[in-house]
């Protein structure tokens, strides 16, 4: 589906360094948290990984809605006072927990490559899961 | 409930510039957009309108999500490429719809206080709606 979006909106995915995830639980009540995440080259897939940065538990609301309820929303978007500069680029997609095999080291293996600070918190050695994003739908939206 | 959160959350609830907001439809599919927003005096409401930047539709989706499910999250956050000034604060609460009434004066002018932007755009003069959410529970998290 990423074929759709127009070449900036690619663009500002792939080089985007935050994104901000909506996952809801089975009764529909969403949840939004800033997230590290990574485009894989074809597009089709979103990862984010559950690292070692210090969490209030390891039973982190955004894992246990998506078991509930695969639906998320991704956006990325850069914010400028001058509005005429403003633009987003949302994706839509389901989402899958990833606790081990080729799917969560080729998602390990791109955050590493595009975040050198995940080095510093040994990513690699993390047990952490991944989320996997299948992209569904891409909206983007620029003032202009 | 906010005067469970900490000082520097609420400050930056007070100056962040811009929020993503995550709203859900009836079938719990969740959708997250950037948003311009202002933090009530009393810490009881969050406010967010409908303004004149161009829109794909009147009938966006965030309206009709809120209109068949009021649960929404708000996070306000601090990316930086050093992780460990990482930060964020999410509201949770329940939104509302508002059309008129003094409830939507108050938000429009508040609003126009901190956004001089919407002058330009004659945002009083506008008669979109405005979001109101009644604030829950605030989380917020850094990396310390």
């Amino acid at each position: 589906m990423t074929t759709d979006a127009p070449a900036w909106a690619l663009a500002m995915l792939r080089e985007g360094r935050v994104g901000r995830l909506a996952t809801a639980d089975v009764s529909g009540r969403p949840l939004v948290v800033p997230v590290c995440y990574v485009l894989d080259a074809d597009g089709h897939r979103v990862y984010s990984a559950i690292d070692a940065k210090p969490k209030r538990t390891r039973q982190l609301r955004r894992l246990r809605n998506i078991r509930e309820n695969p639906h998320v929303s991704l956006v990325v978007d850069q914010y400028d006072e001058d509005w005429s500069r403003l633009r987003y680029v949302i994706v839509e997609g389901n989402a899958e927990i990833v606790e081990a095999g080729p799917l969560r080291e080729r998602a390990i293996d791109l955050l590493l490559e595009k975040y050198s600070q995940y080095l510093a918190l040994g990513l690699a050695a993390d047990r952490g899961p991944v989320i996997a994003i299948a992209v569904e739908r891409i909206v983007a939206w620029r003032y202009a």
